[in-house]
């Protein structure tokens, strides 16, 4: 039986029509080795952000049910031109939007999570011999409204249907080669990773290698989905994600550095138990991703709390601060945009106390203040000043010798 | 009960943001009166021309199933515009794409026919007291495929969805004020007529007056939709459309310019039966729409065979022609695309002769050689040479004095 890929292309992909050509090729040399072939496909380079300025024209606040009525579209068309180029190659081929190939979505527009996916039109479409070109980023709910799937949704749709369809590799291609030890663009000796596993992945995804969205390679990992990361632009060997063979676990994987992040500390909070819970149920109410947390014990049972939250979220996430801080009768709030959250990634990480170590050594070398520590099982993030963020990476990208 | 009234808005209506806050306007002003509403739109301006010419940058021979795929993302954008317009001054407003609204169609991709309309999603949001948005011109077939209802789709999507709802009116927003006398770029003085019936509005819109698409007009007679063609750019009253009282019958409703024709005449064809049916199938095959057929028997058991067609079709039918004639023994295929169509309507047109020869004798008064002459129940039409077609018009509106 011939294997299944399911390739995913992105908005640049895409992005013009020959870059759809390059991408009709891409896949029918890919049916061509004798596979069967399902194609995600995001909308066109600027599409979604001009379909929603001409929406904010309209209405400061569209109804998320009409701006994924809008939005949608954008998929639409990627499709049926991409759809149009493989046709004109030969090749039989045919587009679905999420709604035709089964994709069904809770109700929470903009931001909905795939229930399940009927995979009977799209394996019925495989079985007559067609490429099958899905619309990435939609789904459709109970009532058959569009919905959307926010960010990282064409991914997501990769994902979801390479595990639905047991697809014996997911291939998602964008403008990079492949996942590396720390951004190429910072760190000029970065290397590409050949394969890492769904966990270290996902930490260095979570911490701004915008490579694939956290989301995606989740349900990859629990649904055992073989992932590739790869280019678009070239034939490079992209990067594999799936469950790594312990025997050759490596200490650490790779280093990234997030400067969308702010510090926010309300001080002088009086030491009263369930108190930092108040504050943080509120942000979490206002959907604030809170990420990491320090509580300083103070004298005169007074607390000092410190959080990090992402750069948009700030404003958001000071007003309530502000006001919890007024209610419990706290001192002040205080923040910071000028930080970076530095983190070396690796299943040996926490396991080897060595990692750390050098980890804060190279920072002091350097002359650096760690301002906040936490570690996970895989990582040791930092908070540091932003203004050293990328000497910092690359000094110790070069100590861990990687 | 609330009266139900359809109301369509074309391409040129909803062609810019600011056009479609005005729609969105006129739409509550209608819903504010004490109607329910559901509108229909086109697609934004050239949206549709921008998708066709990306298209066919593409593969230079698309399917059709994609081409509707790619086509019926203009609508759904349009749909979602208009809501997000009408949400902002506070009404209650939900689009549905034609899937969504059941408009159940044939399978012919590009030009399907309407087979049924299963309107309990839009019965829901009317019940609920929204205004319904439907985009025009697309349904879905019986596989989900979405299809698109090709010319005049959208005047088709809003007449059916009238007689579906049982509405008690249908009104038709264009850029004109309503159907004239006569296009009054041509003949300034021609007046707008206030009701017309349907036959003679399909015979005006049949013979060149562009403002409704015939195909809408007879549904809209076959299921008597009451129609109101109206400009949505100023509150003039526009014309209605329906069954006209006999006692207020007039003699002449209106006089039409048809330029985008031309004759073809296939010389001294052998006079044996049949001949003619052959050559008429042949064209049929094709998708050639024949229109006026004139055969004159000549000396020596030969015949002349002269019809016209669309000029765009000119090309497809001289050699279809051209290759009866060689097979058939004919003389020689002679074309002229210097010929226009000019046509009086009225229902009183041909129970009254007076009619037709005050008609021959104007084209006499100004030296128009008719060159070929056809009449229907409610209309005369003359092919005449194109250079005098528009002084032909002018002089005939003058002496029948409308």
């Amino acid at each position: 039986m011939k294997n299944l890929i399911v390739q995913k292309y992105g908005g640049t992909s895409v992005g013009d029509i020959d870059r759809i050509k390059n991408v009709a090729k891409r896949v029918i040399k890919t049916k061509e080795s004798g596979n069967n072939v399902v194609v995600v496909v995001s909308a066109m380079g600027d599409t979604t952000d001009d379909l929603v300025k001409m929406a904010y024209k309209i209405n400061e606040n569209p109804h998320k049910r009409e701006m994924d009525m809008l939005l949608s579209t954008g998929e639409q068309i990627s499709i049926a031109l991409l759809a149009m180029a493989i046709q004109s190659m030969g090749q039989d081929v045919i587009s679905l939007t999420g709604a035709q190939c089964g994709i069904l979505t809770s109700s929470r527009h903009s931001k909905a999570k795939i229930d399940a996916i009927n995979t009977e039109r799209i394996e019925k479409e495989l079985k007559a011999g067609k490429i099958v070109i899905v619309a990435g980023f939609q789904g459709i709910n109970k009532d058959l409204d569009i919905t959307t799937l926010g960010r990282g949704g064409s991914d997501t749709t990769a994902v979801a249907l390479a595990a639905a369809l047991k697809a014996d590799k997911c291939q998602i291609f964008t403008d990079v080669d492949g996942v590396y030890t720390a951004d190429p663009r910072i760190v000029p000796s970065a290397k590409k990773i050949n394969s890492i596993s769904y966990d270290e992945v996902l930490e260095l995804a979570a911490l701004g290698a915008k490579v694939l969205h956290p989301r995606s390679v989740e349900m990859a990992g629990r649904f055992n989905v073989a992932l590739e990361v790869r280019s678009s632009f070239n034939d490079n060997e992209g990067t594999i994600i799936g469950e790594v063979n312990k025997m050759e676990k490596v200490l650490i994987r790779g280093i990234s550095l997030d400067e969308n992040i702010a510090k926010i500390s309300v001080m002088e909070v009086p030491d009263k138990p369930g108190i930092a819970f108040n504050l943080f149920s509120l942000l979490a109410r206002a959907d604030i991703h809170v990420d990491m947390i320090v509580q300083n014990v103070n004298r005169n049972n007074v607390n000092d709390i410190t959080f990090t939250v992402a750069l948009d979220e700030l404003q958001t996430a000071v007003d309530i601060a502000q006001k919890f801080a007024f209610e419990v009768g706290a001192e002040k709030v205080e923040y910071d945009k000028g930080v970076a959250k530095l983190s070396v990634v690796g299943t040996g990480v926490v396991a080897n106390a060595e990692v750390a170590s050098k980890f804060f050594e190279s920072l002091y070398e350097i002359g650096v203040n760690i301002q906040m520590i936490s570690t996970s099982e895989i990582k040791i993030s930092c908070i540091i000043n932003k203004d050293k963020g990328k000497e910092a990476m690359k000094h110790i990208h070069e100590k861990f010798d990687m």
